[in-house]
């Protein structure tokens, strides 16, 4: 199966819900992929050839960060599939160690996202990783929290992207890949 | 590095907080754990061997259940490991299909998890995954959730235990593993 052939396969296992969380909006369900062995494991094999060289070596990264708690399941699948330590970015109040936190806007309110301060060390190199890329409010905020504690983000990976919602946009200095793409919504 | 040397290193990585989240509850923090290459590897080297038969073969199984969030992180890791589909079970109100709810009881109050109904078919050979084995009232419901969707449940695995508190008792009926144990709290 080629890359293709894979995405394709993956979007026909995703479970898309009309009108949630509200009207007009299609909700893309990704437990259908995950609860799939094939898809789960196409899933992985695309999230990990985007840490292939031209030259087929894999980048040079230190740990994955994922973000919660859909990007932990990735994340966890990655340093299964390929090894490296993950950092776990959180919802307020989960942490029990000094952290650092963060606050940004959302399209109505706000949130904040937290991450143990000794989670990562100056220079080391940072994979990030969601399940899906909306608007990127929350991946930015946490690509920020990152570089706070001076960790470098070398690449930011969703496993779907809907870029209707100009997410990309907001991530545009970093080196950005989605495995699929629902358009329209 | 035998299982004994794998075991004393994720110890060793753990970090301990006293008095958290109160008095004399000493918390064992695994991010400490997850962040680390190393310790991660071994942590899923050694879950992992948890699923080898006598004779060296790969136990027959569909999925791994995690149980929420940290749950996620290991199954995610152990399905990049040795491949398989990913249930997750999760807090109230976070999955967006039709569910099935449990409520149980802890020390101080109740709390729930969902699953959604066709996360699992009948028959289907299932693994829970969740970081630590304390009162054992998570797993239990987890557990419960799955058989009640005809699940069956043919190991539950943690990355630590803490015997004190006897949740291996609450789990009697499984096939339970844990990689550490941390007695005394």
């Amino acid at each position: 199966m080629n890359h293709i052939e894979a995405a394709n396969y993956l979007k026909k296992v995703t479970r898309s819900i009309n009108d949630f969380p509200k009207k007009g909006i299609i909700f893309r369900d990704l437990t259908t992929i995950f609860q799939d062995r094939k898809a789960m494991k196409l899933t992985l094999d695309l999230l990990s050839d985007c840490l292939m060289e031209k030259n087929e070596e894999v980048i040079s990264y230190d740990k994955f960060a994922g973000i919660e708690a859909r990007g932990f399941l990735l994340a966890g699948g990655l340093s299964g599939k390929m090894g490296g330590g993950i950092v776990m970015i959180r919802k307020p109040g989960k942490l029990p160690f000094k952290k650092k936190r963060i606050e940004y806007k959302l399209e109505y309110g706000e949130d904040a996202l937290e991450v143990h301060e000794d989670a990562i060390k100056p220079g080391e190199r940072i994979i990030v990783v969601d399940d899906l890329l909306a608007t990127g409010g929350t991946a930015e905020a946490g690509c920020k929290l990152i570089e706070e504690l001076g960790g470098v983000v070398i690449k930011v990976l969703f496993l779907v992207e809907l870029p209707d919602l100009n997410g990309r946009k907001k991530l545009q200095k970093y080196d950005l890949e989605s495995v699929i793409s629902f358009k329209g919504g």
